[in-house]
């Protein structure tokens, strides 16, 4: 087996090292090891009848091949690539930007940033924001790319109509239609509709893989190819962690594991929250776009017997070292309700060396001659620990370094994870049917036609919930 | 009473609107309301006496001024300004810049940016993160704020050492001396003796101001004086809110209203998770900073009788509209555990308007002709009426605008809702020793002298958790 460079350490977990209370007996792992295999072997034969669609995204070649044609001719073309999407249309691409890009690319000029494009990925309708980003853009310079996997995604839409018009009236038609990449289902929605009744060139999604499961499609690829970064190397890295996936026991299993550890936690030991703590600002964005994948793949109402479970765990991001300054006293002291996943790095891609202090600094002389690496690697190591003593459970993901190989397979195992996981809770992990009274209310409060009864219904509710209580200041 | 244009709409905690399960009923407000008064004259009481050092920061006019005139010296003579801190020497200073700064200030021309320098926060010694900042400086045209309360925090006195040498090879030691500012305690500290050395600027943290509550003091006003925020503006806002935040009763005192409402929800309810969703990047900042406030204030092992609690309840930043495509399936349909409190704009300081769409598009029409502020409130209002609908509770703080006199009222609102939300608990807000022992195991490991005891304690720790639970791939 191919290695993808990712150890898993689940140490202070066990209650051999923080205590039985808090921590997870192996009898308990070994008491979920059957209901964990019956979910590998449903899984992997889900798998081989093409049943769980983002396992087919990592050896769609052909696909990685016409994105890739497709960036170079962007990237060739302009300076700026702006991807107007939300969710799953954002936040994957914004994952793999930060980790495999340089941290500050969009403010290289454009000789230390390879000739690539700089990305910017506008994911909200916040009018101050948008605004903003448009001043920044010379738009006879700058290729748009939309994404939404249903098409009909309002925020998509309106920054779309937006930017078309912005590019049409500076660049004309013909000149605007070289500059414009959709990507959407494969046959549905307006936006596909619309994109080639103008002429846009079009990619997919398909449409038996979910948005917060799209990293790996074209959804992701198509910026982060832009930006230079090798999406060849990301396909093998999450071919390599799908074939670590498929195994089918506890033991040997990575993304069954953590589902299992993950899953105890939640269950029998109170850890409502799951917090991911990478100790590396190229990894936030994962974090970023694991909280989606986690909450809205396992938050759910009903369970597959549709009794009325109110499943979930609640995501929460982190920063190492930086959040020892702003949530570790929580953690320490706070209610015991959490575990704390750390993202490490063995090898990080620069070093900075602490040059020695002025004489007769005690304070400052034990970190000169030091390196940063050092420093944070000591944080880290010294914050879980700190917790273990405190009874508080932890388990650490380390990455020999930073690289798309694996990212690859560090954002396929993830997703794994949260299908193993929502196996074990017994719910399921594609659907997201709590979204919808969000954006009905939406149509009907910005006049959509065909939601007139609701309108109603919401003047009905102001109404009944009218004796405000409110303060001003 | 000077208005700070701040609403606080709390109809939807109430069991009136969102049923008694989950809201609150006014009787239980009234049954708070005796304590909480009894919290706001003890509050008033030590503001008196100068007993609550950050209640003071909004009227040290004569420290205003120093910072502008440093500010606008150092504005005169660079192009960037770096903040090295961390936790409070940096969270206040990137919420005020988010807020009231060009959403991408950085990479405007200098002409856009009024002329005034680029402003970065380090907040990390992630070699990799900093090693980036250090590739995009000009160093003889880059200011240095270093920034540690204590004067020995070892991230900031990490990356102090770096840039010094950097600067000194650079620059000399002369024109070094203009280039660096030191805030940090006003008597003591490895970084003050350091500064007073080499000649550096000083400014201080006042002794009884605690690090998460040092916005308004030069930490914050520092940064933003630099690239040109109106910090008058931004204590009078303070000022008009701490009147309010005085008032003896719940019914007048926003801070104290919101406090108990969060404690009720905490105690009474088990929304063991604050959401803050603000529906504006520019105020995401804001929603960090608060973070560390509410965390390191309220999550606490002990109350002041000395009886274990652990006490706290768990911020988390969402942003709104961005995050109704990430969390809000989790929070309309999982655990029954969080309160939202939306942050909204009533006028948003930029207009979008949204083109129409192309004929026939039934999907787009509803679109054209509105305006970006328009659906976004239109998200958030729905957000929160789903929310209701479901039995979530939420309140929603709106700002006319978002402007420095606002922000400033907001800050010092949420610093009080604090103090008084530690007084309903019992607990002290000010202190944090849970941060200790992570800090002390940092020092051993990086051989730090006299922490010899602790390095043997640490291998002894790693034996008795040998039989270490890993897996690779």
């Amino acid at each position: 087996m191919r290695t993808c460079g990712i150890q898993i350490d689940y140490t202070k977990m066990m209650a051999a090292c923080i205590g039985p209370e808090h921590g997870i007996r192996p009898a308990e792992l070994r008491g979920i090891a059957r209901r964990g295999r019956t979910a590998a072997l449903s899984v992997a034969a889900a798998v081989r009848t093409g049943g769980l669609g983002f396992s087919k995204l990592p050896f769609a070649g052909a696909v990685a091949d016409e994105v890739r044609r497709v960036a170079d001719e962007i990237a060739g073309e302009v300076d700026t690539f702006v991807v107007l999407g939300i969710g799953g249309s954002a936040l994957g691409a914004a994952a793999l930007h930060a980790a495999l890009a340089h941290p500050f690319h969009n403010l290289l000029p454009r000789e230390k940033r390879n000739r690539r494009p700089r990305v910017f990925v506008l994911d909200n309708v916040d009018p101050e924001f948008v605004a903003g980003a448009i001043d920044l853009l010379d738009f006879k310079k700058t290729a748009v790319s939309v994404v939404t996997k249903s098409g009909g995604t309002a925020e998509t839409l309106a920054q779309c109509l937006v930017f078309l018009k912005e590019m049409r009236r500076r660049l004309g038609t013909r000149l605007t239609r070289r500059r414009v990449v959709v990507t959407t289902d494969p046959e549905r929605g307006a936006l596909r509709a619309f994109a080639l009744r103008e002429g846009y060139r079009l990619f997919s999604v398909p449409p038996d893989v979910g948005g917060r499961f799209s990293v790996l499609s074209p959804v992701g690829l198509l910026p982060a190819a832009v930006s230079g970064i090798d999406i060849g190397a990301l396909l093998d890295g999450a071919r390599a962690a799908h074939d670590a996936c498929l195994a089918p026991g506890l033991a040997y299993n990575p993304a069954l594991l953590l589902a299992a550890l993950q899953h105890i936690s939640c269950v029998e030991r109170g850890k409502t929250i799951a917090v991911m703590m990478p100790y590396s600002n190229a990894l936030a964005g994962v974090a970023d776009w694991f909280r989606q994948l986690w909450a809205e793949s396992l938050g759910k109402r009903l369970d597959r017997a549709g009794a009325v479970v109110h499943a979930g765990q609640t995501p929460v991001r982190a920063l190492g070292a930086t959040d020892q300054h702003s949530q570790i006293q929580l953690y320490m002291e706070g209610p015991a309700d959490k575990v704390i996943t750390f993202l490490g790095v063995r090898g990080y891609r620069r070093t900075v060396r602490i040059p020695a202090a002025p004489p007769g600094d005690d304070a400052l002389d034990y970190l000169g001659g030091a390196t940063m690496d050092d420093l944070i690697g000591a944080e880290q190591r010294a914050t879980a620990l700190a917790l273990a003593e405190a009874g508080r459970p932890s388990m650490t993901i380390t990455l020999d370094r930073i690289s798309p190989r694996a990212l690859g397979a560090l954002l396929y195992l993830f997703q794994m994870q949260t299908v193993f996981a929502a196996e074990l809770r017994g719910i399921n992990a594609f659907d997201q049917p709590g979204v919808e009274q969000g954006k009905r209310l939406t149509c009907a409060m910005m006049g959509r036609p065909g939601y007139g009864a609701l309108r109603r219904g919401i003047a009905r509710s102001d109404r009944r919930c009218a004796s405000r209580c409110a303060l001003s200041l």
